[in-house]
């Protein structure tokens, strides 16, 4: 893995564009601006094209999409084809209700995603796989998250990151899995929305978007670790404001003594 | 009070639709989320029927609503009734604005709501007694906010609970009074917020919601005391994690040794 | 400077309404809670008028704003001279987009702003000085960041707070620095529009605009220096709560006690 990509992040200091949710952008911002990216939120077609123009990704979260901002979420696919910049796709919730599904299938139509990030029973919708359409059980063979990580993959022809206890990526042919992880990481809303966007800083400063979304992975998820060290499994409120500050300081070195 | 709803909700985990105001929806999806509850947020009217069909619970918050989402909010509650969901309506500031006293309005004619959650201004302005209209002073009789959620809770027929110092929950005959407070609370912006929230997820696992919005106030006010213990009464910002790091292991317990 | 407005600022709780970004009302809402004023934001055009009628001031923060909002943007404005309310602008990013910089200078053109704050980027595109299209670069004689504040305040009739590492506060003759800093608030999103909305609640108690500005700079930036005080220069989250916990209790002392 090529994991000095965060050096280099922090040296480039790349651009995020990002159609973010209501919910969680001031953490998205916080902890992109925290590891050394820098974060831009857009709610206007107009501008779509002057922001993509200067900018290392785009990335698209479905979180809160609606129809008066799909005009805008087109526009900024469409400036970055043009521009020849990556785009990462969080389909948050793309199981629950039609509409997201349909808005997350068009995108992946009409535009090369980069990679989708997203955890497995986004995933598994996405990938259409026989066995997700009868719920996700991981206890199962059928519901193995590296094969429908895989199958999504493959179906859509990208980089798929499936987080979760263990985050499996996958360019549909070869696979890595980053097992670090902590409770606190998942009881923190909008730390999917933050990994996509993080991998989104990474996938902005190297072709490699299989490698980008790998050290995004890892990064997150050792951070997480190193931030819950001295925690107990609940404080996840002390441990949010902690993630951003480790991820200020975590360095390479950090990361591959716990990498798992 | 039937405090066994703390371990049913935790067991049960209910999916809370929030049609959210933009200023406080991270901290009422951590905050549900801290205490074992499920949040999800939306702002397209075409995935409002999808989202309200799984869901135990809707919340209607008049933070920011505009006329563009007016649509959404109809469309919420109107799958609300067909799926024979609960409402919790928080009117935030409907006593500052026609426009926002003029949907709330709407709403519970239009609507069966199960519980009114506001602060005494916001409750004065929904029941228009006169007093109200000269404005609130907690210090006269014709101002006691036992009175004014008790006549709020009779016009509309449902739930109100009326929070403050002390919160009142009525259902137009029967009162509940919760003692438990702390000034960190209120200087915390979307405690409120939060509080319509967690009553949404308890009235989303019974039929009774006069319980439902009883348990609801004594669990954010307990658990504010106890985040509140070790801090001076200036520090809301360290506050804000404590009480999400709280929420997640309060029990009945520790509840019933301080409620008031 | 009147430090004695920021006693006056608590004993008066003025009330601001933001026409906010969807990226920091919370933190802008606690920070302006923290301190003492009472924080309202508003997405509808239809209670704009409403509200301005009972605030103490109007502030427009650009970091979100789209065509769905500017007549909402231009009722606060036209709402505000009509109630002869004082406007803040804070035109976020306005040197990325021509849709940004088009509206703030419809905004400049059409309203009696009283004060713009905004980073040495922002200002130089508003003050449209030549060194600034080529580009800042703070090294340089042409970029000194005081003579872009004071082209910009005399370009547009009113005062300007330019904040970075020193703030320059002009009415386009008088300049007022204040050099107290910390790198925790740049790490920390929406430290710029929290000043903002500060420096509109100082606005909103005086007719002094000019004295009004330097107050909520200082105020600001040696808050931040108190609560960054026990923390290393990585903790940006951690930050983020202290600084919410010292604007409760920062006062006029221990700002003269650290004001450069």
């Amino acid at each position: 893995m090529q994991l000095d990509l965060l050096n280099q992040l922090r040296a480039q200091v790349p651009l995020v564009v990002n159609y973010a949710n209501y919910v969680t952008p001031n953490f998205v911002a916080n902890g992109l601006n925290a590891l050394g990216a820098s974060p831009i939120m857009t709610s206007e077609v107009d501008e779509a094209d002057d922001l993509v123009k200067i900018t290392n990704t785009v990335v698209i979260n479905l979180g809160t999409i609606n129809h008066y901002e799909t005009d805008l979420v087109w526009q900024l696919c469409t400036s970055a084809v043009k521009y020849h910049k990556p785009i990462v796709l969080d389909p948050v919730a793309v199981g629950a209700t039609a509409y997201r599904l349909d808005i997350a299938q068009k995108l992946l139509q009409d535009f090369p995603i980069a990679v989708i990030r997203g955890n497995v029973g986004e995933i598994a919708a996405l990938a259409q796989v026989d066995w997700a359409t009868k719920g996700i059980d991981a206890g199962t063979g059928d519901a193995d998250p590296a094969a429908i990580a895989k199958a999504c993959a493959t179906r859509y022809h990208n980089v798929v990151a499936l987080s979760g206890i263990t985050d499996y990526i996958t360019d549909g042919q070869q696979l890595f899995k980053v097992g670090n992880q902590t409770p606190l990481l998942p009881l923190t809303v909008g730390s999917g929305d933050l990994l996509s966007s993080i991998i989104g800083a990474f996938v902005g400063i190297t072709d490699n978007y299989y490698e980008a979304a790998q050290v995004g992975c890892a990064v997150l998820a050792c951070t997480g670790e190193i931030a819950a060290q001295p925690l107990h499994s609940h404080e996840g409120g002390t441990f949010a404001a902690r993630l951003l500050d480790k991820l200020t300081i975590v360095d390479k070195e950090d990361i591959l003594e716990i990498l798992k």
